[in-house]
């Protein structure tokens, strides 16, 4: 693990792959490509083969917990083996939506950050600054903060305004405000559906200089246009845009890594267009 | 796993124990008794002995899954076999605080109620109603909503003053407004820390017939008297009161088994003191 910013890692990383797109490896027992069906250990086999054929199209993957938790024992070996395999240059995201009381949270950062060795790590703000520290203190590792998700009830509590010291706002760019005061280390980035693009607009409005990871284009149907040019930066960096199902489950036929492959290829050649749309309207 | 309704199992758990006590199952590999140090299987172990020492003596048992997963696949095994030797009669909250999407919460539902085969499980509710519903859907299973946690940073975010349709109210109330309305199966509780009596006062005024899960007493320090007179409902039930490091760490030497038997003892006669008192002061 290289000892240095975690926002610089990620910039790094996506400069020289060229790539903003990032894979969500989310197996799942009722769509098992058809040649790995009856294999013993087709958790592992299935992300080999994802891996193997979108490694030079991503900036990063992220494994969510819950599929491999739901799997038992048997599934959180396979990812600890999958992580084993991770190609140089891509940075790993646990998506795990953690968050404890202090001395619990740290055991959650020691299971991420050196069990699974993850690069980054989803955590959930719910419980405040003290529960998210001990995840702030791995200085080279990032963490996305939870600050407006992609499904439907996230207004529930995220959208409710709030009278907070920083000013009158919604509870998610007071979740954003406090990730800018938190980031002392430039290792925290925010979690942004693209399934709001308004808000994700404000949100890249008010923290300019974190990374945002953006789940919700594809399978969950966020305007992938729009989540480009509002989730970049001004430079059209610092997204992390996530696919799960749209890629790793576009083919579950015998073409199932070059179907990952051709939709993993399609959607980073979108993403870099509107990229490139984005700097070309830029002022000089 | 029996067909009725959480809350009326949960009564009929701390009735027939004659206790509202909960001890929490945090293992830790820098606090193993010194008979176990250097074995093998210590985490197992050291669970089976702090149950035979408490069985009789609590009304639930919380593992909180981070000490676990702290351990790589070796603790979650033992977490699973641990599950299996659990007494009859004592409800068990795997104390997990996920949250996550639709069909992902449905993922950390299937691991916990249908893997671990928890009783009850501590969700964390920033993400809203539709990624807790996954969990409520297990209409004989309890669910903890994190409501108003013990530490200090807590208020960062659930003390905060929201503007929302139910009125205008700190965050973590409106969590508990949302709780009664979601509580359509009797199996939604709060998570509320003994640290914060007034809030916990607060919650219970709110939300007469939920049960409330209450960490903190003990290692956190919170009042004891007052978190059963505030936690209590007014037939002096639906709180359960957490301690961990107070009972499984009593002792480490080789009486922790007793020693661990005599904290948990003392903490249970406590409460149903202050409950027996509770009763006394009320008008007939």
């Amino acid at each position: 693990m290289e000892n240095r910013r975690f926002v610089d890692r990620l910039l790094a990383c996506s400069r020289e792959k060229k790539s903003l797109l990032c894979v969500g490896l989310d197996v799942d027992p009722l769509r098992i490509p058809e040649p790995l069906r009856g294999h013993r250990d087709w958790v592992y086999e299935f992300n080999r083969g994802i891996i193997d054929a979108t490694g030079d199209l991503v900036c990063a993957y992220k494994p969510n917990l819950a599929f491999y938790e739901a799997l038992g024992t048997y599934g959180l070996e396979a990812l600890e083996r999958t992580m084993r395999m991770m190609p140089p240059g891509v940075v790993v995201i646990g998506d795990a939506k953690r968050g404890d009381v202090g001395h619990t949270s740290s055991a959650y950062a020691r299971s991420l950050f050196e069990v699974f060795r993850f690069d980054a790590a989803t955590v959930n703000p719910y419980l405040g600054r003290d529960s998210v520290e001990p995840f702030l203190s791995y200085g080279d590792r990032g963490i996305f903060l939870l600050c407006k998700t992609s499904n439907p009830g996230s207004g529930d509590f995220q959208d409710v305004v709030c009278e907070a010291p920083e000013g009158r706002m919604p509870l998610y760019q007071l979740v954003a405000a406090k990730a800018r005061l938190w980031n002392e280390r430039g290792n925290v980035g925010l979690v942004v559906g693209a399934t709001y693009p308004r808000q994700l607009e404000e949100v890249r409005r008010l923290a300019p200089e974190l990374p945002l990871l953006i789940p919700g284009v594809g399978a969950q149907a966020g305007d992938l246009e729009r989540t480009v040019l509002g989730g970049t930066n001004e430079a059209g960096e610092l997204a992390v845009i996530n696919s799960s199902r749209g890629v790793i489950h576009a083919s579950l036929g015998p073409d199932w890594k070059d179907a990952a492959r051709e939709a993993a290829r399609t959607l980073r050649d979108e993403i870099n267009g509107y990229v490139a749309a984005k700097e070309a309207g830029r002022p000089r």
